[in-house]
């Protein structure tokens, strides 16, 4: 299919005026950007979108999530890390099964979907049930089975190849699959050895909550004599590695950041999750001057409360400026990198998160006559720091469209909200 | 005009049920909430609304801004306060007039209705055209001449006592009027001292900012010994005072805390702008556990973005929460009071900010359909954490429908837009 979106305003600092956008006509080929200029003529057989009233942005790599945890929203606002997941999440998560994370995962795709997000990072079980839900949507995932050795682990990373073997590439290329032992303190050095090792043999990425609290730090300084980056940089598991991507860091010293950066690893941060339950602030200025690669997750609704990446962007860029006490810590543009771009390539998805010639077409339509987005003295900076993610009017994925004005192509929302509703009823009750 | 609500659902976490609301009906009778319970029955003349589909809260009262800042928003991103300020700021205010400054805060008084606030503390100039605006668009306000005697301040105490005999008590009594002296960084303080022995004359509130920055706090320790608040109190403003509403107090020490607690004022904390500015994060432990009244405010569109409370509120839970490791540090209804209740106490509007039979009936009507409320596990917790401010659906003032299904009674939307529009580029290019 080829699509022309007509008069579409982009962000361009250097050949915009005023507000900082200058109109283009985008061609869609197939699933790709075919070309970005001043003016495309159409041809027969060419669909026309009129995108005259519409500020058009990449989607939103979301780079840390858990989607079925919709289902758990709001069960425990006032408690820290530990006790939110061994008192309120994994009894309840122990009675799920597929469906439940099927619809769950649904839920939280419509809700990213419609605030502009196009890819998302995804660690849970039932992980074949969250496949069909992506391929359904038509978004882009990097699905992992989030696995522990609490139960000694056996038969896991087994799962977990099959698991990769059998999704990697998979729905024309818009699911990766992943290894994702869950964390140092639910899986053993030699388990993550494990997923490390399979991984770099199948070559896809290891998703991993790292350093989150300062509890699980210290815990594992007792048990091990070293901080979990430190102690796994010195078992080797990051010598050729695959590409790793950590979530949270929030409590990382200088070595263990000189380590991930050695590593070409990622981090996704998580900031609103991490002040929710209470878990601290990292250090931005450490986080910055490192060369790692920084990208935005929103972490799961249990803990979030919402999937919105606008929000979470704008909450890390404020906190970013707070905490350090300056406010030209951080550029909108590098803002916006870590919302798509970086993440993008954390995912392993190449050549998406930019609007350029040849990269994916995954495309954000903001709508320029939201009150959100009045004055216009910027757009990129009402969009990144005033708009409401309500704003969104239209997103495609891979030259597809997933939600046209508001209507989702590939979920039903009406059905997903009351069969959600119905299994979190269940679910809450015990 | 008495209007019946018919099965709204309210949070009640005693007698609630499952998602911690309760169905009941609520009487409007003329500006006040004349009964609320399980069932009302309906008598003739009595005009029926089906709130089914809706939780019903009360309004938002945000305790510190500036309207007409809508104007000026996006110029200025990467700046700190003081440079913002004077080199961004105030050049633009210069050439701004009175018809400027009214589009400008009709602009925010929309923002703010279709968020769910119904009060506004406001603190600009050409006051009298902010207040045509508030009139009009059916709001609450506490309106104040912002002043400073950067230029000798002569005759603006005058035109402030004017101001405040001309508006205070008007409009059906939604309108109050302060006194404004800006902050100790441009108001001396013979000009503050005149402020509230004025404000003490006539019986109404002064709005000022405190303690935003460090370099105002430090350059005011330079000059004066001491702290703005310690040397105000030991200057006598604080004896018998008039009600003091405080905004950001983003540096204070136990000291300073204590003199405002002594003083029975109100702090409007304004975290979004602190943030963005670059100003720094409160100590959060000292705020809560002194008895100072605690609102929250947006500020002015120029540093925050937008005037969207429940993203101001959040953000404030979430930094309370995070700053201070502690994720049991702040409740949901602590939070939902200092948005609601604390504030109408802090603007003198007796009666304002509870669900309660004899208060003032300002409603919000939040739809629980909306995918952001979605599974329904916890309302109140839903709305706080997860909610998009667009579930907005109708907004109550005094009794009367300032926004009914997402359309404004009193301001034309797509006017303001055009009017702020053309005003804006006219501001910036200077």
């Amino acid at each position: 299919m080829v699509t022309l979106l007509k008069s579409a305003r982009i962000l361009d600092a250097e050949r915009g005026t005023g507000d900082g956008t200058r109109v283009v006509d985008i061609l869609v080929d197939g699933t790709k950007i075919g070309g970005i200029s001043d003016r495309i003529d159409s041809r027969e057989g060419i669909s026309i979108f009129d995108a005259s009233k519409y500020l058009v942005m990449p989607g939103f790599v979301n780079a840390h999530g858990h989607l079925a945890m919709t289902l758990l929203r709001g069960l425990a606002d006032e408690v820290a890390l530990d006790v939110w997941l061994k008192q309120y999440m994994f009894p309840r998560e122990a009675l799920m099964n597929g469906d439940d994370v099927y619809y769950g995962s649904l839920l939280g795709l419509a809700e990213g979907i419609m605030s502009g997000t196009t890819t998302f990072a995804e660690m849970y079980f039932f992980e074949d049930d969250v496949a069909r839900a992506v391929e359904e949507a038509g978004v882009r995932a990097n699905l992992s089975i989030g696995t522990s050795s609490l139960d000694d682990g056996l038969g896991k990373l087994e799962k977990s190849e099959e698991f990769v073997v059998r999704w990697n590439n998979k729905a024309e290329g818009r699911i990766k699959a992943s290894f994702g032992p869950h964390a140092p303190y639910t899986a053993s050095p030699a388990f993550v050895r494990g997923n490390f090792e399979h991984a770099r043999d199948l070559g896809v990425i290891v998703q991993v909550h790292l350093h989150e609290t300062r509890k699980e730090v210290e815990d594992f300084v007792a048990a091990y004599g070293a901080s979990p980056i430190t102690y796994y940089a010195d078992q080797g598991f990051f010598d050729n590695p695959p590409a790793v991507l950590a979530a949270h860091c929030v409590h990382m010293d200088a070595r263990d950041a000189h380590i991930l950066e050695d590593a070409g690893a990622s981090i996704a941060l998580n900031i609103q999750s991490n002040l929710k339950l209470g878990s601290g602030i990292p250090d931005y200025r450490l986080l910055l001057e490192s060369g790692v690669n920084l990208c935005v997750g929103t972490d799961g609704a249990a803990s979030n409360d919402n999937l919105d990446m606008l929000e979470e962007v704008r909450t890390l860029g404020l906190v970013m400026r707070g905490s350090t006490k300056d406010a030209s810590r951080i550029s909108n543009a590098s803002l916006f990198a870590m919302a798509t771009s970086n993440g993008a390539r954390a995912l392993g998805f190449d050549g998406v998160g930019t609007l350029t010639e040849g990269a994916a077409a995954d495309l954000v339509l903001w709508d320029l006559d939201d009150e959100s987005l009045c004055p216009g003295n910027n757009a990129g900076s009402h969009l990144l720091w005033s708009a409401n993610s309500r704003a969104v009017d239209s997103v495609m994925v891979a030259g597809s469209w997933v939600m046209e004005h508001r209507e989702l192509s590939g979920i039903d929302l009406e059905k997903v909200r009351f069969e959600v509703g119905r299994r979190a009823r269940r679910l809450a009750n015990g």
